[in-house]
């Protein structure tokens, strides 16, 4: 299990499209492919599926781009696109999307330049569905924290188990797209790679282009990566909300705690004191001789007495807790 | 919901001010702007109000500034503005001295500059005023909170109702400013765009301007910026305030929960001392005999013997509490 | 409220002090210094006191040095200083430290920065006094917190009440020191500013400075930075031990809360136990037949039984904890 | 023991490893080494297994590459390899699989350049290997944690028991992996250290080498640590995962607390009107004359007024505890 | 006190090292040292030790060296070293050491550079030693912590009275190492300071050298930056370490907490129990007819009642508690 790179005889599913919007389903060797492209077996492994832990990334090499974001593994060449692991549910709803971009003849961008939109605009819809889908989850768990936050009932319980799946998909959301920022930004960050990456021009030329004529792919990428930087913001103010809420509820939990136990040294207080007078009187209720067992009145006064009792406990407690200054 | 464009085909709402201060409500189509000023349909995403999420930025091409930051969305040429979503509240404070500041040929900056400079003066009131808005209030539940501290008494509480709302509207205001921050040093760090942005001297001469030639924009910006800077600083200071007060407050619960607990302990030292005096009690309560029926001292001695051992239970539980070292 | 200029007539309190000592005081317009050294209205805003939150800031400009250093707002050319200001004690007291060095012709270095070195000590000395002040308190309080760390005693509230400001206070002086830190280090950065700062050189020899020529100021801003540097790693140092301490006091309140709870369920415990005894005792005080009424042995063996029954209630619970392992 | 450099006379152990595949174990002195090589005895200390601190780096020199990574010490120059350390399990295992990529001869790569990659290869799956050892482990505590969150019954304290140890390890593995990225990234920031590496060109061809030319080692080494970026994101978000439940299982104890210590409050009301009802009933329990001694109804009177003793105070603090709203 | 620089007639101690071994204790003015060398008066503030606070720092200067590092404060020229500060035990250590090195005129590296190797040898082992005294005793407290910190029992305090100052240990050496990192950093960073650095060769041959030629210096200062770096990392692991166990010692003592409370609800539920059983029996033993005084019958009936009552009492708790779900 400690070798990497898996035999190359297990071909790949792909769909190929061309650019007359031909779709034809195939099985390719990553090592034909390979050799076809002049790339290196190791640039093919980012859009072998069975490598679940590749991280995204945009290659620009001289005769294609292959291309791994989110679930989007993609090779794409100045003639053909390949997309890789096609029955994906999320690369099966993209395939139409992206057939049709392919083959608008009239855009302005070439064919591989709409194979990359294609995807971006994927990649960042994607991104943004699954933000809406976990937004309206976390703020109504927060809802039920915050509004039910004072004595620690069912709400708080139940607002932290809705909320701990979804904090932990809002981490595991942040974690890829801070991994697709890192990929775009790393191609906006080489010049070579971005006008590597005009392959009709280059195919049609026979000529390499010059180091800084890239205008049209640095602005194209800038703008999808603008979206995915402010779905960033987006996950982190979510993620801050989720934090300070937490912090606030246990802090609000440790206060109404203290006021539960203030309550309860009142109650202990009283039960002492309730004892102390049934102390008192079960003194008088000994069968021995007080002396008083024949007084009419001897029954009312000390009655009065062992209430007198309660009263002096629980007011010289009450005084000496003022006088220690322990609850002030 | 997937498609990221809309069609284009629903106008957008604009404001267009003329150098002579003419102000006219009109209906914009993208494509057209984008047609008329060369600009991508994709520059046009970020003053479009549809798009809700759209990060802040200032976009310098050829012949125009596409300018959004907050709540302002604007597109600015050498010879016009089209200020958009121009019913908003805000930007509707914003017109009348973006009119104002566009009519002053006495100015020294060329029309553009005053465009953005008026826009810049808004952003940096609006988030001052934010600021100003949110400080009051947070001081003030900190206050609450940190007097009331001791007993987690309603005080603490309340506090941290009033400041859960409030620590929110901090960090969504921290995250705007910050994505402020980041628009403008972007400017900041392209000598090309900064020069760009000279749009009256370019349509004036019609020549390309020097790279390096943009110190009034520079300067106006990184003016800008700094202010924007010392705003985030007196946030982060609030919020740290708040994270300080939240932290020493949770551990004076603590403290004071441990307080109460211990008295606690005392009572219920005494609620079994007095439970032994009782009981003891109750025994010469039995009808039994107990062979002191008649003894005239007994019930006396029996009384003291019964409070000596409430003392006893209470004094040897203390003394083992001191001897374990419990509570030292 | 929201325009950020105030109208230009208020005069500017401030101090002029020229190389031959003389200190005169003048309410200088804005309008008019910026007028008289081409400088930027804009540029006057950081030493203007009405603008309090103004980031600390060294601007260089080709006739003059514009610097906001904490309380110092202070405008430098080649031949005056202009200290505005002038009643906030902390700038009185720098006054005659100034003019001692401006007027000391001896020295090597020219005049502006002989000014600017003044500032510096005094921005230096200022944050270190100030943090001079505050580590004992903040030694004191963490102290008597981690002392009286036990059980919540008064110590760790009173530890924490002077605590709370004192972190306030670090936190303060911690974002006062890194906007000094920002504000060097951003004239470090740009050779132009530097070079820019030789004003007498300029005003003598009439000729730009070459942009590499600036080693004297740099070696003196970096020395200044480094002293800076030296106190922010010691507030980091501070504020670490308070957060140290308090998350260290909080799980000692929490053990030692724990020990109590402990105790509590022992005395809990006894109570039970007491009070079954103290209930079999009170079946026999029942004014019913038993038929042990006459027993001359009842009294002593119901005794003995009513104690029986207290040690096998607390025994068999002991076992039952035991056996559950709920204690271990 | 503050003698950095032992004395060089203990050798180390090594295996050499000839391009023929031939593998002899030697014992080497550091100083013998250095001097053939023209290495510093400083570069030496990385692969020596003595210093167990040295961080791992990958040092391009003239002659040969000194690398350490994680357990792996190798020096590598253009004719032969020496594996230091070779008795450690994870070299042992390396050792085969090293020896048949140096011998692979049909290989497009250097010798040197297999040496390194066989290297790579090892230490991606070596973290990976860890990562998926430690994955399900620590998913596992974390699902009995959140399972049995409820009452801090045994399940929590299981987990964290576990927890505890796994979570120290993935500390620890993402130290590792974080110095290993440093290590590579160092190389990829270096042209020189890059085009040093090609060993076996330029002791073929006696020249220098362009700084430029060194694009199959960038590729080679981009991609693996595009493999250790990938783990250190698995460990990011297992460690995101570890802290959320644990920061959840706090709140939900917090809460569960609440509810158990509202709960004792009814408890201790409830004792504090049964022990009202008890002392009601003492009072007639006295030997005293009451006067209704006689009177046949005075029992069930004063039964029923026992009860309705503990009602009303049962109910009377309940009213209280409503009208002070402290539990709402 | 807020003049930084003290009269400078008060000399320094300082050990003189010559070429040839020759070590003579002396007293220095800084004014004469600047003045022969032509260093700054600022530059030597550094290796004055009544500057305590001064952060470490390898100041490159054209005729000298100025060296402060952890207690080491040196200044070290082309034909002596000047040691500053003597009698600190760490620099009497150091003093034979850096001597036998400056006399070894075997060695390939010129004097000065023998002189900063000395003492970044020294620096070096010193932050290992502090680290290897600091962390055997942290884990220890880790060890006590994490084995009893199931009930908060003395473990855990003593443990964390261990912890405390060895956490704050950690931290300042954390500062420290930083500190010299970063100096090294800034002696790497700067081409010209390691060319500068060359005194030996620029003294004999009186000329500038390039500013590229510094492969020696770069080497040797990377080597024990690394160095550094790994005890960096060693003390980032050891600190992860501690928050992690006093994290999860935290929870751990929470859940054990409501563990505890789940039990007294059952003891004060039993306490109510016995209470109300207690309470029946009492009535009986009132001084009133209940009419089965002479029931022979009565007594074991209604004592077999009063049990009754306690366990109906006891079990209708339960029963509400279950279908309250409260403790589910």
């Amino acid at each position: 299990p400690r070798r990497p790179e898996p035999p190359a005889t297990i071909p790949l599913a792909a769909l190929e499209i061309l650019p007359n919007g031909a779709v034809s389903a195939r099985h390719v060797q990553k090592a034909d492919v390979a050799a076809e492209l002049s790339l290196n077996l190791r640039d093919l492994r980012v859009v072998d599926p069975t490598f679940r832990n590749e991280s995204p990334v945009v290659l620009a090499r001289p005769t294609a781009m292959v291309i791994h974001l989110l679930h989007v593994r993609i090779l794409v060449t100045a003639s053909r696109v390949l997309l890789f692991d096609p029955h994906h549910p999320a690369v099966a709803a993209l395939t139409p999307r992206l057939r049709a971009r392919l083959i608008d003849a009239a855009h302005p961008l070439p064919f591989e330049m709409r194979a990359l939109e294609a995807v971006l605009v994927d990649v960042c819809c994607g991104i943004r569905a699954e933000v809406g889908r976990l937004k309206p989850k976390v703020q109504a768990a927060l809802d039920v924290m915050s509004k039910d936050g004072e004595f620690g009932g069912r709400g708080v319980t139940e607002g932290l188990d809705q909320l701990l799946p979804l904090e932990m998909g809002l981490n595991e959301l942040t974690g890829s797209v801070g991994m697709v920022r890192t990929a775009l930004n790393e191609v906006l960050m080489s010049d070579e790679d971005m006008s590597d990456m005009y392959l009709s021009w280059k195919s049609a030329t026979g000529e390499e282009r010059g180091v800084d004529e890239h205008d049209e792919i640095e602005m194209m990428v800038e703008g999808y990566l603008k979206q995915v930087d402010a779905v960033a913001y987006e996950l982190g103010r979510l993620l801050r909300a989720v934090k300070t809420t937490e912090n606030v509820t246990q802090i609000r939990l440790d206060a109404s705690r203290n006021r539960i136990l203030r309550l309860e040294v009142f109650l202990n207080l009283g039960a002492v004191s309730v004892a102390s007078a049934a102390c008192f009187a079960g003194l008088f209720g000994m069968n021995l001789l007080s002396g008083w067992e024949e007084d009419p009145h001897a029954f009312w006064m000390v009655s009065v007495m062992s209430v007198g009792v309660a009263a002096i406990v629980f007011r010289s407690v009450i005084v000496w807790l003022r006088w220690k200054r322990i609850f002030s």
